[in-house]
C-alpha cells in the first residue's frame, strides 16, 4: 500500500510548520492545519489549504499528522484533548527534545494506540521540499515505509532505526560537529586573516578542499579504528599531535590571535594523554569522551 | 623559460624529503640528494639519484634546491656553510614553522643574494607527486613562476601571496580547524554510539552529506559576512545557538558522553555575548578571537 496523495494533517505552524505544511501542498496533498493561535494559518488557506476546528477536527480529518511544536511538552499539550481520536492514527513529530524526550513520547504513543515515528529536520524552512534536503526518522520500520512515500514530498526521508530516540540524538551530535567545525574554521580565518588574507579567499582551499578531502578523508578512515575499539599510533601518536598544538597556539600568539580554541583541543589531548593514550592514534580521544562527564 | 626536466637538488631525507626526491627521480629530473647521515640516501640511489659528498657540492649541482628539514635552525645549520655557493640559486623550504621563521628565513636568503619560497606540503609522503596533491607556497612571484613546472612535480602547486609567512600560516590555520573538526566528530560519534550507532555507519550522514554540504555551506555563506565585518542576527542569533548548545550539553550528559567538547564552544559563545554580539549572527565569535589572547 502507498499513500500517495494522502490527506495530511499538519499541527503547528511556526516557520518550520508553515513550509511543511505548504510543501505538502505544492504536491498535491489535502492538507489540514491547526496552530493554537489561528491567524498563522491564513496563508496557508489562500495556497488551498483546510483551517481545523480544533485539535480532534484536524486529527480526524487524515491518517497522518506532522507535528511541529516548540518542544515535547507543547506536544503533550496539543495532543492530549484529541487523544481517543488519534487511535489507530500516526503520529510524525518533528519536535526538538532528547532521546529520552523522544523514547517516553513514543511510549505514550504505543499506550494510545498511536503509530508514532520522532523527526529530525536538517534543513532550515525555505529548504524543505526540496531534493537533497535530509529528514532523519526514527520508530517503527512499518510505520515509516507506509508513510514513505507520503515523507519523501517534505525531503529525503532516511529511517535510521527502530529506536525512538535516534533522530534527535543524531541531529544532536551533527549539531555538536557543526559547532566545533564552526568555531575551528572561524579561529582559522582569524589566522590567515591576521596576515590580511580574507575568509571569502581562504575558503577557497579551506572549505572547497581542505574539509571535505583531506578532514573528512581522515574521518573516514579513522571510523573503522574507532569501532575495533583499536588505535594504532606507530605513524601518528596523540602526543605528536599535541606537539602540533602547542605550535598553533605558538603561531596564534605571535599573530595575536585568540588561542582558547586549540588551547581547548589541546586540553582534551592532554586529558588522554593522561589516561594511558599518548603512543595511540588520534581518535583514541573518544575513550575518554566515551567514559562520561570529566 | 621554463625548467622542465632541471636538475635539483634534495636536502633533507626524512620520510618526507625521501618522497620528494622519488617523485622528482619518477618525473625524470636529475636529482643529486645530501642529508647529514649518509645512510639515508641509498634507496634514492638506488633509484638513481647522485649522493652529494657535501651541501657544496649539493648546492653546486643545481639551480634550485628543495629543503626538507626539521626546523628553521636546522635549515640555517645545514645551508650556513655553502651560503656563498647558493648566491644566485633559489631555495624552496618546505620545513614548519611560525610566519615570523618564515619571513626571517625570506630575509636571511635576500640578505645572501638566494632566490627563496617558502612552502607547506598538506599531504602525507605516500601522497606526493599525486595529482590533487595541495603544496602551498609563499613568496615572490617570479621565483614561483619560473619554477613552477618542476613543482608540479611534487603535487598542485599553489601560490599564495608575496608574503614568505603566508604558506605556514596557511599550514597552522587549516590544521587548527582540523583538530576542532575531528573533536567535534568524536564527540558525535560518542554521542550516536552511546545509542549502539558505529562511527563508519555515522559517518554516512556526518562526513558523506552533513559536512561538505552543511557544514561546508555554511563557512561559504558566512565568509562574505566576516570580510564584511557585519554579521546579521535576525534570522539566527548568537543567543539563539547558545540555547541549542545548552541543549547539547544536556543530551550529552543524558547519554552520559564528556560533555567537554560543546561546553568549550559555548563557552567561546558566551563570551561573544558578554562583548555584545549575543543579537548578532554566528559569526561574530571571530571579532573575540581578533582581539587577541584573552
Amino acid at each position: 500500500m502507498t499513500d500517495q496523495n494522502l490527506p495530511v494533517a499538519v499541527v503547528g505552524l511556526g516557520p518550520m510548520g508553515a513550509a511543511l505544511a505548504a510543501a505538502l501542498l505544492d504536491r498535491g496533498h489535502d492538507v489540514t492545519v491547526w496552530n493554537r493561535s489561528p491567524g498563522k494559518a491564513a496563508p496557508l488557506v489562500a495556497k488551498g489549504a483546510r483551517q481545523a476546528d480544533d485539535i480532534v477536527d484536524a486529527v480526524s480529518a487524515s491518517r497522518l499528522l506532522v507535528v511541529c511544536l516548540a518542544d515535547y511538552d507543547a506536544l503533550y499539550s496539543a495532543l492530549g484533548p484529541a487523544r481517543e481520536a488519534l487511535r489507530g492514527r500516526v503520529v510524525v513529530n518533528l519536535n526538538s527534545g532528547t532521546p529520552k524526550e523522544a523514547r517516553e513520547a513514543a511510549q505514550w504513543a504505543e499506550g494510545h494506540g498511536i503509530g508514532y515515528l520522532d523527526g529530525a529536520i536538517m534543513v532550515p524552512p525555505p529548504l524543505v521540499g526540496h531534493p537533497g534536503s535530509l529528514f532523519l526518522y526514527s520508530g517503527p520500520t512499518e510505520v515509516f515505509e507506509t508513510h514513505k512515500e507520503t515523507l519523501a514530498d517534505l525531503g529525503d526521508p532516511t529511517h535510521l532505526g527502530t529506536d525512538p530516540g535516534l533522530a534527535v540524538l543524531y541531529n544532536t551530535a551533527l549539531l555538536s560537529m557543526m559547532y566545533s567545525s564552526l568555531n575551528g574554521f572561524l579561529h582559522a580565518a582569524a589566522l590567515v586573516g591576521s596576515a590580511g588574507v580574507g575568509a571569502a579567499e581562504f575558503t577557497e582551499i579551506a572549505v572547497d578542499w581542505f574539509l571535505p578531502s583531506v578532514i573528512g578523508g581522515i574521518i573516514k578512515a579513522e571510523a573503522p579504528t574507532i569501532d575495533k575499539g583499536e588505535y594504532p599510533g606507530e605513524l601518528a601518536s596523540l602526543e605528536m599531535n599535541v606537539t602540533t598544538l602547542k605550535h598553533i597556539i605558538g603561531t596564534s600568539d605571535e599573530q595575536r590571535v585568540d588561542a582558547g580554541i586549540p588551547a581547548g583541543n589541546k586540553e582534551l589531548l592532554d586529558r588522554a594523554v593522561a589516561a594511558g593514550f599518548g603512543k595511540s592514534g588520534y581518535s583514541s580521544v573518544i575513550e575518554i569522551l566515551k567514559r562520561g562527564a570529566a
